[in-house]
């Protein structure tokens, strides 16, 4: 079997990674690179890293490119997704990793991202429960965003022991903001310094991570999220916390975690004692976690490692067209991370 | 006014920060520099950067060749200044950047280091109230860690408006771990990731911020602390969240914070809308700030940045030298950051 | 003695730095400070690091704006700054952190510059042999370009000793670029990579370079030089290399050094068996050396530690101020680096 | 055809990038894994990336350990690979990613090792010219040092056309000095900071270095090699130059470039204008080049780009194990590198 593929955005950051993973893809045929105001440039000029592609050219973002392929990958800003998914038809896969068909409440929408909500799709988190089962021959799915990826994941096994209000702060490399040329986004001004971003509920990730521990909860669940930029590429570092509702036995938490997780390839709770750090996950697919109760204040607190780009997003992203193909969902995707 | 000061372990990161601290200072004159193992050897080869100090050679850390200087700032591991300090006597101010005499409860600190507790000292954060005039002609300071500075700062404020318990999770640099030789700390470990570590209440500088919120308050904070450790060398970015005990109307959180500061010349709220960073404060005396509401939550969020050895350890330690010896609060210090 | 100055340029790189270093200075009063694009916003939401200056506007960067100052400091692109100087007249001292004014040949100018050279000024390098006495009094002062004055530095000593080619690779923080928007200095693109940049002749540092080699020699010497941009915010680290003419005896290349920078405050030759780290000028006025002689090849090494924005740039133009107006010259500079 | 491998080092980080790229290669199937110190932990305490491998444990370097596998890999200090092979026998390829058998002269290895020399093997460069046939089938393989590869790589198909002298100056990240604990290696100390060291000719790799451009050029060619560290972990971009002997045509450079590499599959000259990074290279096994004639000094430069774990370690080790197996070169191998 072989996929032919296309990725809309190939200039970013998330198309250079789905490019990457996907050019390690046994089953895959990449087509179309697509781009906006880089259209007609070499891909090599924007993603240098990519030699195996280097006699390719990015063409202009439209159906016309995009038609004919067996899956199309959406790497664009939001807002874009849903007039090309129309008119690309229920014969190509789409998968959005842009945030358009992320969230089910129109409201959460609208005050979020402003304008009109343009549906939702099924939600590319499989080990969320009840996702896989919609990813499976799914023809539209959304990725979820970074943040959202390892926040839910770190704090889904515990909803049912744990008060309704959570508390997240998570340290993310530099790439997840794109490579937008904004000046807090320089080198020079990230090296060496730490800074917060969208405190006090701003970030638009804040009403999907409460969509999905809501989700799994089976009730509202309440996020006090802030998200901090260190200085790094890669990688997102969430210490995930909330007051646990009855006697806070480390046992039964750790438990109902390794119960979550037995049969997940990606998802993996670190032995007792070890730590998750960023670099051990990079450029991979996994999620590494470890949990502690904090006998003080009969808390729990989880920590959690993603890469932003690779099971944050485009790993994502081929997790899910295997599963809406019916391809192994390991496919291409691996549990091994680049260190140091 | 020429004061004669000593500084014991002068080969560390603390050790150095005071020496370019002290540097600057009108009023002093540097006299012994000791170490331990490092004994012996030229003080540049530890301390490239202070080069008015190439001729100097550090000796061994005795009480002989601590004694006669006005000033004597002891930057040594924990357990060694109690002795140190009595052996002294009161003719010499003695500010120790060490926890020996942080904490009030001998029971924390046996919990928190072991042993025996050695007695607390004057607590050298003079912008938390009540303890500014304990500082005034003090012969014993004990200099605060570099967390409880920042967070103390961050919450004291806010005591009276909140709940009892709080979450910090602070991003530092790796200067806060010294210059001990562990893997972890190994520049290709610590370069492009990000950890957690003393998760769950075991960092030991819990219960330092807890008492001195408790002490703010009047009533017991439960604090629930995690320190982050990030790719830069100095720094901390904490934040900061409780939920808020009444309406939380972000004017009213506002005044507060802007009422306990305004008089003070190291602590900085910045404008609505601008975020601290911590390349802003580096290598400086300062520590900035900002307040929000998460409207949703009912939720404070407090952000503070601080360079760990400036305002964090070195900077406190002339603060309160200064304060001790009563020279105006500021001599020597800086609010002025190195940036980018 | 009160010195008013005003800084065009104040919301970049070097204006920052050349305002961080006159807040330290006892004899300067801040006057106008002046933008382009940001003229009208508060200096601290571009310098959220210069605290003493958070009530500070951005003024248009105009002659009537600058007018009346004792001191102009010009922090901007090239080409602006000989109209400005025309129209301000020799009441005032202008000092150019540009390049307009740098290179005594027009030929070179329009090389690498392109358009009519506007002339040259006094050459902002007091150690360099020649240039310290037309500096004295000075009514116009060319502030030299951050390689430039390492490499000179590291080889102006050796110019008799060594043939008449020398090889210069030097490493260099990002800040060197300034604030500039350009993809290539994101920090995602930055971090944890190098690159080289200007090779084979291209970087405009070359000529200036040759030319004070040159002057220094009293014959041509030809300059290799590539630059390479490293993962860190500030800092020059230069490996100069050059084949002796006669025996190498490292002891007589050393003496020569000595000899040079005896009596320089802020040019420092390391002690044998020590080498240059950017790390130790971060900050600070010093530039550390060291020499060594390749017996295998009778080639003369030279590495040279700068801090590119503070010596290589604004602390060089405030020890030119200080020349220029019979001040002490190392008044408000520091030889001190900030390290870790 | 599973080839059975041991890796002996396996918790260092030339060890750990063995495993990285073995766990990917087809054809392979792991089995004992030793360390010294580290024998008896599990490898995941050590290598928290390779997720696959976590329930590995550590054994003792023991010939009984590292006998009965197809291809044993050492991965440790120099000194120990002569004694361990000779007991492994030839039924086994052993593959060294040490020092001990790259230098074919006795003299140079006393004059930069010490002690004996233990003779030379095989040396793993295949796209040196003369190599490759010497490593098909071969029993043994010295893996050549990281500066080497990228040196030598750089300059070879330009030896004939250049002088008997060049200038190397490589950029480095520190995962090349290993694991040790060394204070200069510490991230306090790396982030933020360039440094240089072995200069003037002290490093190690420059007899190997000279040892390939001589044996490529057929005649002496001296090496001025000046490795600098920067803050990355990993990567080496290297700036090689050397005066041109006949009139500087970079068009004739070019395509003595384009020649030797036409069918390379790992080294890739990259367009005219654009220059190599070393995130481009990040974990792969590619090689990035550019040439260019410096036409005021009639010399050449060329940047290249190598990650020196990958293709300057591990990857060549791997490289290696194909072509002495049989196997097809590449495979296990990528030229796609984890960028950002």
């Amino acid at each position: 079997m072989t996929v032919r593929i296309a990725v809309a955005g190939a200039s970013g950051y998330a198309g250079g990674e789905l490019l990457r993973l996907l050019l390690g893809h046994p089953d895959v045929e990449i087509g179309a690179l697509t781009a906006n105001s880089s259209a007609g440039d070499q891909l090599l000029k924007h993603q240098p890293h990519l030699l195996p592609l280097a006699d390719r050219q990015l063409q202009d973002t439209t159906v016309e490119t995009l038609r004919g392929h067996d899956v199309v990958f959406l790497a664009l800003p939001h807002g874009h997704s849903a007039e090309l998914a129309a008119q690309l038809g229920d014969d190509t896969v789409v998968i959005d990793c842009g945030a358009d068909h992320r969230l089910t409440s129109a409201d959460d929408w609208t005050r979020w991202y402003g304008g009109t909500h343009a549906g939702s799709w099924p939600y590319g988190l499989p080990e969320l429960p009840g996702h896989r089962e919609k990813l499976v021959n799914a023809r539209r799915v959304a990725v979820p965003g970074c943040y959202p990826t390892v926040s839910s994941l770190a704090l889904a096994p515990a909803v049912d022991l744990i008060e309704d209000e959570v508390v997240i702060v998570a340290v993310s490399g530099t790439s997840g903001a794109g490579k937008s040329l904004k000046t807090n986004l320089l080198g020079s001004e990230v090296m060496g310094s730490a800074s917060a971003y969208g405190v006090g509920g701003a970030h638009r990730h804040t009403p999907e991570i409460s969509q999905n521990l809501s989700g799994a909860a089976g009730r509202p669940v309440k996020v006090s999220f802030t998200p901090v930029l260190a200085p790094m590429s890669r990688g997102i570092l969430a210490t995930c916390t909330a007051t646990l509702r009855g006697g806070g036995d480390v046992r039964d938490v750790r438990a109902a975690y390794e119960k979550a997780y037995a049969d997940e390839p990606f998802v993996h709770l670190l032995p007792e004692g070890m730590w998750p750090t960023t670099n051990a996950v990079l450029g991979s697919n996994a999620v590494q976690l470890q949990v502690i109760v904090d006998a003080d204040l009969n808390r729990l607190v989880v920590v959690a490692a993603v890469d932003n780009l690779a099971k944050g997003t485009a790993g994502a992203a081929v997790q899910c067209m295997n599963l809406a193909l019916g391809l192994p969902e390991t496919t291409g995707l691996s549990t091994v991370g680049v260190a140091p």
